[in-house]
């Protein structure tokens, strides 16, 4: 069988490792927490740091090949893992481009990808230079990671909140929708993309926010998400799955946003609504086989379910109510641990976005909460 | 978390633990394999006899919850281990009725059930009184397994072919369909019954069997079976999942065959063809949550795959072309040894079972095949 390996332990990696279960494959995990989403569900876990040379190396030799869930990894040793005959999906090199926030705005670039303006700053006070350029957003080119080296700048006297190391600053978008497309694409360079999913924002219903697949799209709109995100993964030239995140903004235009090289919280609802998930379609590139179907099983929305109020040991609430509910998936990530703003788990509610069923949302964001228990 | 014990760690503990990890439970196997099909996707495994009762009530002691994925396992310690506070699901008293093919036929029997008439024989010579009764199929009361423990015993001169222990008689069947119906039930005595499934087998198509589900039977004969299936585990008076087999004989008559504990073969199309799975039902009876849907999501053929060929370590022919099928899931069970007759995984096929779907099923079984390899 052969041997593969993840690194990451998170969430993505539990779920690739419950479709792994499917295929004739041998699993290995680096994480540095023996208690992380993913390390009972391998063959073989190491604890270790996917941030440090030795520890990447040194998984990697003896594997056959080796992909990631979270891109903040050692680069360096995959390169050298990758030259030594162990294949690395996506290549190392992508993560390199893809890492980097200025290389990966100048590969759009280069390519002639639609993506927001932008400049490149190496320290805070370059920003001075482009007060024209404003409102903006500050984005660090290295580091940054949900919703960390971010900061939006409205005017001159903001600049002050700008990083102080080399960064993207990108023209403000007149946002209309965020969308999201998940394309795969093996070595034969045969690709298969999956239908565009919309993340939503409800200010209606207490800022409620999901995500719907289909998006709420003209067709047009669609093919040239679609189109854009297929633009981009085959330019990278690497096998791999990638979620590539977009803007249509206020012009009716579509705009790249960013790139991940890896299975996404934004194919979460693959798992029940798309013939071939996310997860399953990764480890088909991987072994070589077959792409799978891409086609709908069905209209979804899809409901992160983060740790709210107290840190503490993760209890759930409101499982009960939830599971009567026909047509709701859960996914808990076995985080023993829960905190404010951390990621649970999620619920995929299968059926088309009726008010109905968007009550439905509203009500399961109320009712079912991942708490710290007092223990 | 709720720590839960599996009895077995062959598919189907499997495919319960790639289910577990959607749930917060923390999941435990007892199993004398440390490279069985399980035992890799748990949290704790533990090397030992499931028939023997100091490994069973050892591995038990410091769970909260136990299941079985085989019957074929310990019940004096499941007993001990249930009447001090650890909860079996099913309750040991109907792994006792089922075990014994005697007990089970004369509970059928009490039940006012449907079902094949019998005898029960304690030793060969007894089998002489019984020659008014043939042609019938004689049934070992204990240690019967995949079409072991079975005799057909047509004349009278066939009679020497019997078993020398405690045994059923059973008159033949004149069969026109087999049948299967899974059964959920919790602690509430809710219930919830899946779409009848048919075993199919088509001489035309060089002796193709598979699974269809639904079955292509009368509404009427459905309702029965379905009626018959829920009589069966109401009576059990036991939290679990159940397989229940019938007949549908010659008469249109609907008789119950034999009935499973536990998540069953006759279930795996469950996975992707109804809204809940056979694996992720069970882990809301164990878990105390609300029973799922058991609505189809489609209509789904499913093929057994079975070692051919020599004895060796397994290699899998034909995946490409399988993968290359729209709507073709693969189930490879992680089994590192292949022989002739082995269940070494398994294929659900969602669509309606048309001639040309028919046509399909029958490729698969041409050019899919789990052989030894040389090595």
């Amino acid at each position: 069988m052969l041997k593969v390996g993840i690194l990451g332990g998170g969430q993505l990696g539990r779920m690739l490792l419950q479709a792994a279960a499917n295929y004739p494959v041998q699993t290995h995990v680096l994480e540095n927490d023996p208690e992380c989403p993913a390390a009972h569900l391998c063959h073989h876990f190491t604890c270790g740091d996917i941030r440090n040379f030795d520890d990447v190396y040194r998984f990697g030799r003896s594997l056959d090949k080796i992909t990631i869930e979270i891109e903040q990894v050692n680069i360096d040793a995959l390169e050298r893992l990758h030259n030594e005959g162990v294949t690395v999906i996506p290549h190392p090199a992508v993560l390199r481009t893809i890492q980097n926030k200025i290389l990966q705005k100048q590969y759009y670039e280069q390519q002639g990808i639609a993506t927001a303006s932008f400049r490149v700053t190496r320290q805070r006070s370059d920003l001075d230079l482009h007060v024209d350029f404003l409102p903006a957003v500050h984005k660090t080119a290295e580091g940054g990671y949900d919703g960390k080296g971010v900061q939006t700048i409205r005017t001159a006297e903001e600049l002050h909140k700008g990083f102080d190391s080399p960064s993207v600053l990108e023209q403000k978008v007149g946002i209309a929708k965020e969308l999201a497309v998940m394309v795969a694409i093996n070595e034969k360079k045969e690709t298969a993309v999956y239908p565009v999913v919309e993340m939503c924002f409800d200010p209606h219903l207490h800022l409620l926010d999901y995500q719907r697949c289909p998006a709420a799209i003209d067709v047009t709109v669609a093919q040239r998400a679609a189109a854009l995100a297929l633009q981009v993964v085959r330019g990278l030239q690497s096998p791999g799955l990638f979620a590539v995140e977009l803007f249509l903004d206020q012009d009716n235009q579509v705009l790249v946003n960013e790139t991940a090289p890896r299975v996404h919280n934004s194919g979460h609802h693959t798992i029940e609504a798309v013939r071939c998930s996310q997860f399953d379609m990764l480890w088909r590139i991987i072994l070589g086989l077959p792409l799978g179907s891409t086609a709908l099983v069905g209209d979804s929305l899809m409901i992160n379910l983060i740790g709210a109020g107290n840190e503490g040991p993760a209890a759930y609430l409101g499982l009960d109510q939830l599971l009567a509910t026909p047509g709701a998936y859960l996914h808990t990530y076995g985080k023993k641990w829960a905190k404010p703003g951390r990621k649970m788990g999620h619920v995929t509610l299968m059926g088309s976005p009726t008010d109905e069923l968007l009550q439905q949302v509203h009500q399961i964001k109320q009712y079912l909460q991942v708490v710290g228990s007092n223990t």
